[in-house]
């Protein structure tokens, strides 16, 4: 059995608002996640959704901000939330830059030093963390969405392109869709990767999607007011990406919205929707 | 016309949810509020409903924490809510007690120097800042409704009670129905209020609905696992207050939850609705 502990457990919408901490071997730390277990998960498995959140954030931000339980609750679905890096890493610096570090795991398998010791947050997303909710939640055989925001739509399109049969669904708000080619990745996979720009197309959307295109429609929500559109997540890349690889994409821009949790709540419905549709199907 | 600066805004379920700050006349210092405006309000006033938040909370945390705002969009109401005290008071050890002073006003007017300087946040809740929203924000006449959480409850029960015409529906969650007899009031009433209790039960629900009874039926939910319920909440005091006043109250006991936004979530489209079929009637 894999270890972990509770930290917490809150009744919410009939089912149970979960904190914990697992033991990770990929990280060689304890790592944190969050599980909300709707009411129907106390009669039986119920389909897991991973929702991967972005720079700066933790397990706690989509749980606090997004109002997810309550469609979770009517959908039948669990909600699965890790953290965005391994913390206390005593990494010289990794806690100092809100881009790169602590709460900027980047959702890659950091392979320099120092960050190859702990940084190994794909590997903790797409297989360890979902072995475990396996092992110990009511989750369904497989029946696994992904999706994320910003950083965390950039990880789950790339977990979710690179292991369509453990997730069978994918979306994202507002997600850096081409980081080999954006200030952001530009910045960050350097120092995880290394200078080879080859590494970093194992974990650029927009590469991936010419290489693994999915069975799935991909759903896309971008605000027209989001101040990182133009310079950091430029859906259009992956817009023309999806259309050269036959992809499926539902790319939706939305007028007045902004990056925050006020846009992502304001269409988290639909998202749930979305891989409800396909993981109950 | 009231002075008013805004902090922030935006989009949000087709409306905009805004950080403001007040020049506060009764508290003599800046005061922060938030406000939701639904999309109905872009085409004429709409009601709106005010929500008070307990100890340690600011203006944020039901914006944040109570995805409360979908709803809001659905029914037509704005949603405003106040800080829970003035802050940077300059008082001695005002902001060094969870349970006294700054984040915990406890919506009275204070009459005991030092704090009667500035802790007047009955006066502010209860006509400051409602005349500063229907002067500056799209806000049907006569349409208002008041409801809060804890001591906000408390806050809420006692505002909408000596309130009637101005607050025309109330709720509450977990709310301090009976400060003047348990701990958390208690502590706070003589160092704001005196030591003389018959001041204290100006601000206290369960005498102002001896006193005051309202034609419109009160709404309260409470957790059954709330840490607080049986020394400091007490609903059976108010229940049976009620009952003894010809109040119409509606109490519901809510196995499993506690004190948290979690169980706030999973209960404010109730609330929202029993405003709402109250105002917009």
């Amino acid at each position: 059995m894999a270890s972990f502990e509770t930290i917490s457990e809150q009744r919410c919408f009939g089912g149970v608002q979960g904190f914990y901490r697992m033991a990770s071997g990929e990280c060689g730390l304890p790592m944190r996640f969050a599980a909300y277990q709707p009411p129907q998960a106390a009669n039986g498995p119920v389909p897991v959704l991973y929702f991967l959140a972005g720079l700066t954030c933790t397990e706690e931000t989509f749980v606090i901000k997004a109002g997810a339980q309550r469609m979770a609750a009517e959908l039948g679905l669990m909600l699965v939330c890790p953290d965005t890096s391994p913390r206390d890493t005593g990494i010289e610096g990794a806690a100092d830059d809100w881009e790169f570090g602590e709460g900027a795991g980047f959702y890659v398998d950091a392979d320099q030093p120092p960050f190859s010791r702990h940084f190994r947050m794909y590997s903790h997303v797409a297989a360890e963390l979902p072995a475990l909710v396996e092992e110990s939640f009511p989750a369904a055989e497989g029946r696994a969405g992904i999706f994320g925001h910003s950083m965390g739509g950039h990880g789950a399109l790339v977990v979710g392109l690179r292991n369509p049969k453990r997730f069978r669904s994918i979306s994202a708000f507002a997600p850096i869709v081409a980081p080999s080619r954006v200030p952001w990745g530009m910045k960050a996979f350097p120092r995880y990767l290394g200078p080879q720009r080859e590494a970093w197309l194992a974990y650029d959307a927009c590469e991936l999607v010419r290489r693994e295109a999915v069975d799935s429609t991909i759903l896309v929500d971008q605000g027209e007011q989001d101040q990182f559109l133009a310079r950091q997540l430029r859906p259009e890349l992956f817009e023309e990406a999806c259309a050269n690889a036959g992809q499926s994409l539902v790319l939706r821009r939305h007028a007045g919205y902004d990056h925050s949790y006020y846009f992502i709540q304001s269409f988290v419905e639909d998202h749930l929707r979305h891989h409800a549709g396909i993981l109950h199907a």
